[in-house]
């Protein structure tokens, strides 16, 4: 399962790959990058430089599956690439690995396809067709679930069904894009009516996000062991939220205007061959808990199905800024808090029919665990006990002008650690509201 | 704001466009389709025939912003032909008029670009970018919260906020397409423990679609005044729908497998030039129903912003087809119960910067009205009373092997009354459930 492209001891000859925090030789994460005064293009991260995939395809350094992989990356989206699945993306990532590594013959070569990652933009990395939103993060539904029904959090449903629902696509950004507050209709308990203006109460949500490679037909479910071969890699995703426009438009009928403004991930596809070495066993259910039904139920994938990622939120605001303070950490979480793994969740997805297709993107729902909680909703318990800063200021909710910075980080002990790459936003203020 | 292509006394070279139910030479409504053996183009509905917009172009029949947006056609989808907006799909339109009327100069190569309908394959008009279901039908919102809280039917929120929420774009599907039959969890009241397997409870519900036009950027919202240049067009939507799925897995997030199993829209995109003659004033709420907000309201849009269509759903089951009886007609509505008019949904999605883009649909939601309801679940009061039908079965909800039509008709004294065209879909059986 472990080839040689895990192996702690290779090195790449691009010296900032080398103990990278989040794109060592052993990542290779696939993306879409612009060069400065260029046309976006398929890349590969490795340390603080990027590898222009299409260059090396045009130079005929890659052959077969890897040839293949590759030439479906060209045209500025991954989606036929993700299309092809694990084998011809496999062949291609050890094939980089190998032209990257130290002992490369072809160094020369590559070195002229490499950009400094500090002058590139990076784009969506596909197409997304649709996104979906879970709500795996059982902490996070316990959380929540206890400010609106202090005496049955969890609903009746929530262990036997994965919940998700539908998001919005177009409104899908890369890390770094600004997050315009919204407008919208609100109602405090304190006001017999409602009114229309920017939110009061915006919020960040922690999550995965996961991209779908093949997928499958119209009414043709994905069995669940056959669910990790339609997962095509990894993000982080930050799900934004303004509760108040949440907590008065969501009932029937579920979350609309106050989650589509704007929602963040971060744009390199962190595929399952580098996460190979960081997966672990579902997390144990507790004595009681409903064995999940056969159609989510692999042993397989109980057994290292899951994710062992360790998952931080930094908070800068304009406070912070003008002091030259670091950012505050709101949280440092894991992702074993999901109560599915990421194959139950695409099963469960297809499982009535519903079409995946290559590049839909899959958010894990809030992950928060003890201690760390992946929203301002949980931190402040709805706003009532704010955060303070160093720099004196205080938060119940987002300001204008913070920042939300997540960070994901796999390590395991003789293997190079890698990280998912930054996924930030800055928000900015809302447009007048007629 | 009539011009000459709603005179009902024009007539087309096309005899069956003549008194045609759907397609008399006054609605011309766009989609694609592909002739037997031939790639899938863009073409214009003419009584039994389609005209190859392909075609036209490339004889030099255009010219100006008309041969623009013929150009922006071609390709086998609509999006950049919606993305233009009205102006050139106006002038399109008058030209395609002309050519096709009793009169046109260009008769003969017109002829030669006109085929049978019945030889073609209608597909999806757009690539979907992103579906959204709203929840406009009043009475039945009323209806539906009827079964599950008789004493307060309808939430505070409804008649402040257009409810919605995001649908799934992938399995949407043009009229024809089977509609299989999703397996599913659902959990009876009955049953302590939910389980697995097809759903008992199928169901269709009828609504209008909406095509998007133009569009906003992300965090701009599109103002009320505004709303009616972003509709490109308009369509039959069956939201097909499992019950029994639904009440098990909606709370707290909303709908999600229930109706991502399939969507089926006509194919025809019926433009708003087609509908100008059929507007009419939004109808006057009741007394103590709350103003629209300021971001809702707008005098023109009250005054002709709501549709005057008549619409009708049919039933066709195998033994009505054994006997060779007609189907049977399950309701007779009319898209004035929307509370909300299209302009209204429109504004109201890009209220918080949700940017939507050229071909993405909106759905109305389910439309009823006294004596006209427009879904099973309302007909059969969740199943207790069975609908009974001339063959002599019954109906609680869909049996495999059955079909469900929709139809929409706008009619209005001194023009050719116009239809939507073909919206079916029958019921296969689930795929085994493992």
């Amino acid at each position: 399962m472990h080839d040689h492209t895990h192996l702690a001891s290779r090195r790449s000859f691009v010296a900032s790959a080398n103990g990278h925090a989040d794109f060592p030789l052993q990542n290779l994460p696939f993306g879409i990058f612009a060069p400065r005064d260029g046309a976006p293009r398929a890349g590969v991260a490795v340390g603080d430089m990027i590898l222009d995939l299409d260059a090396v395809l045009a130079a005929g350094l890659l052959d077969g599956a890897a040839e293949e992989a590759a030439a479906a990356a060209e045209g500025g989206v991954l989606n036929e690439m993700l299309a092809l699945g694990a084998g011809p993306r496999r062949v291609l990532r050890n094939r980089l690995f190998d032209l990257l590594s130290e002992s490369s013959a072809e160094r020369p070569r590559i070195e002229r396809m490499l950009h400094a990652a500090k002058n590139c933009t990076l784009r969506l990395p596909a197409r997304i067709g649709d996104y979906t939103d879970f709500y795996a993060g059982i902490q996070h539904a316990t959380n929540v679930g206890a400010l609106f029904r202090p005496d049955a959090p969890l609903l009746p449903n929530y262990k036997h069904v994965p919940i998700g629902y539908h998001g919005r696509a177009s409104s899908v950004v890369s890390s770094g894009h600004p997050v315009r507050r919204p407008n919208g209709q609100r109602k405090p308990a304190s006001e017999d009516t409602p009114s229309f203006g920017p939110s009061r109460n915006l919020d960040y949500e922690l999550e995965l996000g996961i991209w779908i490679g093949p997928g499958n037909a119209l009414g043709e479910p994905i069995p669940i062991g056959k669910a990790a071969d339609h997962i095509a890699g990894f993000c982080l995703l930050n799900d934004w939220s303004a509760r108040d426009i949440q907590g008065w438009e969501y009932q029937p009928l579920g979350p609309f205007l106050a989650k589509n403004f704007c929602t963040t991930i971060s744009p390199w596809i962190i595929t399952p061959e580098a996460m190979a070495p960081f997966r672990r066993a579902q997390a144990k259910r507790p004595e009681g808990d409903p064995r999940p039904m056969d159609y989510l139920w692999n042993e397989a994938d109980q057994a290292h199905g899951a994710l062992e990622l360790e998952l931080e939120v930094f908070l800068l605001t304009p406070g912070l800024r003008e002091k030259g303070m670091a950012p505050h950490r709101l949280s440092l979480g894991h992702a074993s808090a999901l109560y599915w793994t990421p194959a139950q969740l695409v099963a469960h997805h297809a499982s009535g029919g519903c079409n995946l297709r290559p590049g839909d993107l899959l958010g894990t729902g809030t992950i928060s665990t003890e201690g760390g909680f992946g929203s301002l909703l949980e931190i402040t318990r709805g706003g009532k006990q704010p955060v303070q800063l160093a720099s004196g200021e205080t938060r119940r909710f987002l300001e204008d002008g913070d920042e939300v910075m997540l960070t994901a980080r796999a390590r395991r002990d003789g293997f190079a650690s890698i990280g998912f790459g930054e996924c930030r936003g800055a928000v900015s203020p809302a447009p007048s509201a007629r």
